[in-house]
This record gives structure tokens, C-alpha cells and sequence, in this order.
């Protein structure tokens, strides 16, 4: 029989994220597991998180209510407070967007942006949660290839030359990760970042600079965003979350970017779901509004280097001479190896018989078999989640990604 | 200067919602407004709700991670159960999606359904956030007129016939608030609702059966919803929400549907939001384990229909005779009012100026102006919403809307 329902043209195409795919291959007892990139679920403020429920009592009448498209005004209060270190100046009301998950950010500004065909330059790797936000837009991609130090910018005009003289028309965005970019680790230079706002202004291409893990620095120095470097232009628009730096389950992120761009994503919004939820808006403005969360990033940034250090060890001791080669990450969630035998689809399938997941590079490509530049194709690469698994199952893991390599 | 940013053809198109923008008028000191949908907050079980938060100190490793797209399982089986007398039937997992209040399900169907230009048909007078969000999807409207019995389902052949003719495509949707509609109140009868069945399952057409209100009678003799007649046949798309029952803020409402259009749902959503605050599933699910929502219901259906009949008296007794013609409500929130000089926008100017304000009858039609069928144009009514204002404002603003009827 034929279905009841015609669905849209963008729906028909819509695939599955192979990464959600994948978590349900491994789900099985005793997988050690560096495939998501998951936080450590014990590092979560249980406790101090649900100390704050008193807000719910305190200013119940309010947070139960419908509460504005643009945010609840405590949090924002509590993000502006804690943004103006990182943004380098403060930013206005009217720049600020509170958002369910910065994937939301990404989904409003696609709408606000995106007419189906319409180009978008990431970076190859990239996030594949945006690769399936901006596919379901419609979007089609031009990939720039990275390198250790993040964005190769230096190859920003000719790509998009390219991608001009391909489709008649120039790109709508270029989307970035430059702080400790997922899957990558990298962090792009500072000289870079000058390049990229450079190049985007003369270019008038906005830049969407995702920034999840800037604050979970371990080691090095830090690099200014993209957003301090710009200041208020709005060449680059900026987006965080709650989601990495104290609990993804509150959904709960934030957009600065010109006062035009957020109008048309709170318009986008009204229709998309009002808003976020006032009640976790309300806990995690009380959470800061406390000064736990400064305190919580400083327990979480030392969980995870200790975390990446025995990942670093882990690898160092186990793998077999010359099978990956990789850079210690300075902050973030992951390693990024790049394996000799360029076969990680392939070595997935061992490893999880070995009982040990991560996910295959290709993942982290618009098109996973393209090469990028010089650069190899996604099958040559493994992301390895460090912050989840705890510090004996990262050493467990990694003995049995050894065998796994040698098993071939 | 030019603009950086080139907006999408739908964004470009994007109207503010006329209702929010009435909202800004509106918020004065002293002003006793019969204009927002919004929940009494007084009723708001602030205690007993805080007193949940309990859940996020037991369950905080899981609640504070990433969740299901589908939700959060506690709560899905707390849908279910609740569902069962309303339903009419078991619904089945790959039935049930949990969205971020019932306006994401809306967006999601209008996302894998629709293409710019596909056509949707909706009752006139219907509920403008609907409207908004199926415009932010490209959609056209086809206008069905209703009546205090809701929707004229025996026009509905010839409404879609015209439609066909005119666009040379079947309309992909119908979109129906049967209970209680918003804004007019009306409760579809069974043999119009039988009826819309039989049609939509014969023209092949989803009906979407928008129910937040389905819970919240309080005189008259409740009617079997869309989804219990038609059982898990595809043609019924329900959506029932916790911000009317419970709280807006929670932003947490559920959609039950046939497995294929939930799956593409879910889909569009991975690219949208990731989930639901699994923070406010938990603390919601928490509420309905302890028995706590049953409680609630009995004491706002009371507290509702108290307001209801004190509006019902308060109009009798101070609008003059004959400027208005309604019907009582039998649930809900809202009186809709005819009114004999069927000019609401200049009784609107004159009541805000009298400190009284409610929604003219414009912002639930499409076409404001079109008249639909022998029905009047939207100019001609007047919404007031009873649940928000309390007993003696509402007989004091009832007065001061008298003296705007009066002041012409």
C-alpha cells in the first residue's frame, strides 16, 4: 500500500546520522566505549545542580510560565556576566540568544540563511551533527581542508573560488569548531583566526564559530575566539553551550551575533518552539548565579587532563610501533589518530569484536571517501572520545584497539 | 551599507507574529489583559512540582547526560499510561515522540512534510502560532469554515475540490484544534468528527488533531478525540502538551502518530534540538509517578470553570445589549465574542485605552479580511482569554471592555 503521508522533498532525502547509527552497533554489555562524545556522566554537580531546584520554588510563579523567545533574563544576566572574558567586550540584549542546545543555533541560522542548494564551507573533518542540521536545510558543502593548527585559511580564497566558478554562486557560510575542534582536537592559531575574520569580511561571508569546548583548556595557551578578535562586526557569529561545561541533559546554549541575524532566528523560533524551557533556564541561571559553575569547570578541566594524559599513555603503550600517529590534544573531548593503514572502517569492526568502540573518520566528512587537498580521506582517521570512559577502561580500551590493530 | 547576511527566501518573507507584537502594545501598569492564552499562574503547583527536583539528586547521572531524541523513557511510559482513556488504545513506542511543547511537533510535521508552496487546511478562526510556524515552512492555507459545533466538515470536499483546482495539488494537511479550539472555543461534535475521518482517510490527507485543551472541560459531555476513533490508522495525527494541564515553562508536550512519520520526525529533529531537557522530562514524569497531575487537573478544571462562569456573568452584565453575541464554553480558555458592529480593531484601540486588552479576531485567519463561506470576516470577533485574570478582574475589565463598546 502507499503511504498515507507525501513527505517533503528535504525528508525524502533525509538519511540517518551515521554516528546515531553506530551507538546502536555498540551497545552491548562490557564495550568500553570512546565512540560518543559523551562527558563523564560522574563529574556531573548532582548534588549542587539539584540544590538549585529552590529557584523553582522561589520564583516558581514566573519560571512555570511562558517565558520570551530570546531567553529567560536571569540566564542571559549570568551568560553576559560570564561571556565578557571570552567575547572581549559586552554584548548587547539585543545580540544575545538563548537557545535548546547550541544544535538549535545551528538549525535557526541555517533557516534564517539557508535556501535549499545554497553552500556551506566547513571544515574537513567536521561536527556531523551540524553536517545533518545544515542537510536537512538543503545545504550542499564545500569542504576546507585542517591541519594541526586548525582551518587551513590559506586555501580559504581558492576554495571558494572554486566553489563559485562549481555552483554560480558564492557560499552562504563558513562554519567552524577552532577550539579544540571535534573531531580534530585542534585548535586554530591566532594568526589563523586573524586571516579567517580578514578574509570574511572582504569576502562578506559570515562566520559561524561553535565554541562547545573553548573553556575545557588543559595545557597551552589560550587563543583569543574569533568573536574577540571581530568584536561586534558581524562577520562572525558566535555560539556556546552549557552542554559540555556542565550537563548536556539541560539543553541549554546561547547565540551572540548581530542584532539582524538573531531577529530573524527568534521570527524562525516562534514557529519552532517558542523557547526554552524556563525551568532549566531558571536551574542553570541559579547554578551560576551561585558561582558553581566557575568552581565546576575548574573540577572538570583537571578530570579531563588527567583523563587525556592516560588516554596519551594508554596509546603510547599499547599500539602497535607505527600503526597511528596523533597530537596530544590541549583541551577538549578527543584524539584524532590517523591510522598507516588507512582502513578505519575495517578496524571498527575488529575493535568492537574486541570489545572497544570510537567512531571511523569518515563521520566527520560531507563526503567521507574524498580526499581534501593533500589531505588523506576520512577513512584514515578514528576519533577517540577520552572524557567518558573512566581512567582504567581508557587503559582497558586501548589494549584491546592494539589487538584489534593487530588482529588484521 | 549592505546588509552581510543574505536571508533565505523564507526568512525574507517572515512576518513578526501579529499577536506577540500586540503584546508589546499591551504591557502597561494597571492593564487587565483577556488577551494571552496563558495559564492562570496562581494555580502553577509551585511546592509540589520544586518538591520533584528530588528526581535530579536520584537520577542525576542519567537525567543531567544527553537523552533520546524519542524522550526521556520515565517520561514516555508516564504519556502512555496517562493516554490510554483519551487514546482509546495502547499507543506503541514507535508511535510516541516527546517534543519541546506540541508548537516543535508542528514544526517537525510542517518540516517532513511540506515543501514551499504545498497547501494546508485549516479551520478559520485557528490557532496563529500554528500559522506562523507552517508559514516559516512556505505553506499556503485553504480556509474551512466552523461554527459552535468547530469545523463545517461537510464543506470540506468542495473546500479541497477548489483548492485542487486552484493549485493544481491536493492539500498535504488538515490542521484542527477540536476541542476547545483556540480561539473560538468550540468543541467538534462526534458526528463531524466521524465524519472528518471518513473523509480524510478516503481523500488521503493527514489530519493533525491539535488537543491541548482535550483535558480541560468542565460542563457538557466529553467527545472521543480524532485518535480514538480512527485508532492507530495513519490519517490521525495527535499532540496533547503539559502547558495547559501543567505548566508552559516545562516546555514538554508528546506526539502520537503512525511509526513512519514519527521516524522522519525524529530525523529532522536530530538536526533541530538533539531532545527534549531531559531536566524538565524528568522532573515532569517525576510529577505524574507521584499521582501529582490527576490532583492538578481536578483543582484547575474547578478554578477554570469558576472563571469561566464569572466572565460569562460579568459580560451579561455589563455589555450592552446587543453590541456582542457568544457562547458560554464548556472548557478551555477562551470566550469568543461576535460583535454587532464587527469592527475589532477599533474596539481593540479604544479598550487598550480603557485598560482592557484582547486579541482582535484578525490574527486567527489567515487572511484577516477573506470571508470564509457565510462567515463573517475575522474583523468581526473579538477573543477573550478567562484563565488569566483574576475573579474580580475579570468583572472590572468586562466593565471597561463595556465602556470601549459604548465609547464609539
Amino acid at each position: 500500500m502507499d503511504s498515507l503521508f507525501r513527505f517533503s522533498a528535504l525528508a525524502e532525502k533525509m538519511q540517518p546520522s551515521p554516528i546515531r547509527e553506530l551507538f546502536r552497533v555498540i551497545q552491548q554489555p562490557g564495550m568500553i566505549s570512546f565512540a560518543g562524545g559523551l562527558p563523564d556522566p560522574d563529574t556531573f554537580p548532582v548534588e549542587a545542580f539539584a540544590s538549585c531546584a529552590d529557584v523553582l520554588e522561589r520564583d516558581g510563579r514566573t519560571v512555570l510560565q511562558y517565558g520570551a523567545s530570546e531567553g529567560y533574563p536571569p540566564l542571559r544576566e549570568a551568560i553576559v556576566e560570564m561571556m565578557i572574558g571570552r567575547l572581549g567586550y559586552h554584548p548587547q540584549p539585543e545580540e544575545l540568544l538563548v537557545t535548546s542546545g547550541s544544535q538549535q543555533a545551528v538549525d535557526l541560522i541555517a533557516r534564517a540563511l539557508l535556501d535549499p542548494g545554497d553552500v556551506v564551507v566547513v571544515e574537513a573533518p567536521t561536527y556531523p551533527g551540524t553536517l545533518h542540521c545544515l542537510r536537512n536545510a538543503g545545504a550542499n558543502f564545500t569542504t576546507i581542508p585542517t591541519d594541526g593548527d586548525g582551518m587551513r585559511v590559506d586555501l580559504l580564497p581558492g576554495v571558494i573560488a572554486a566553489s563559485e566558478r562549481a555552483t554560480g554562486k558564492r557560499p552562504k557560510l563558513i562554519y567552524t569548531v577552532p577550539d579544540f575542534s571535534n573531531p580534530s582536537g585542534a585548535c586554530m592559531s591566532l594568526e589563523r583566526r586573524q586571516q579567517l575574520i580578514e578574509l570574511a569580511t572582504e569576502l562578506a561571508i559570515p562566520v559561524f564559530e561553535d565554541d562547545p569546548y573553548g573553556r575545557l583548556r588543559f595545557s597551552g595557551q589560550p587563543v583569543p575566539s574569533l568573536k574577540s578578535l571581530a568584536g561586534n562586526a558581524p562577520v562572525v557569529i558566535y555560539a556556546s553551550s552549557f552542554s559540555k561545561v556542565l550537563a548536556p541533559g539541560v539543553r541549554v546554549a546561547w547565540t551572540v551575533a548581530a542584532p539582524e541575524l538573531i531577529r530573524a532566528m527568534v521570527l524562525m523560533r516562534q514557529g519552532e518552539d517558542l523557547c526554552t524551557s524556563t525551568v532549566t533556564q531558571a536551574l542553570v541561571a541559579e547554578y551560576c548565579r551561585r558561582g558553581l559553575l566557575e568552581e565546576h569547570l575548574h573540577h572538570i578541566v583537571t578530570t579531563y587532563a588527567r583523563k587525556s594524559r592516560a588516554m596519551q599513555a594508554a596509546l603510547e603503550s599499547h599500539l602497535p610501533d607505527g600503526a597511528a600517529s596523533w597530537r596530544e590534544p590541549e583541551g577538549g573531548f578527543f584524539f584524532w589518530l590517523e591510522l598507516a593503514d588507512g582502513d578505519s572502517r575495517s578496524l571498527f569492526e575488529r575493535a568492537v569484536e574486541a570489545g572497544v568502540a570510537f567512531v571511523p573518520g569518515g563521520a566527520f566528512y560531507p563526503d567521507p571517501d574524498e580526499q581534501v587537498g593533500d589531505v588523506l580521506s576520512g577513512d584514515a582517521f578514528a576519533r577517540l572520545c577520552f572524557t567518558f570512559a573512566d581512567d582504567a577502561a581508557i587503559d582497558e580500551g586501548c589494549r584491546r584497539l592494539s589487538g584489534a590493530m593487530s588482529a588484521r
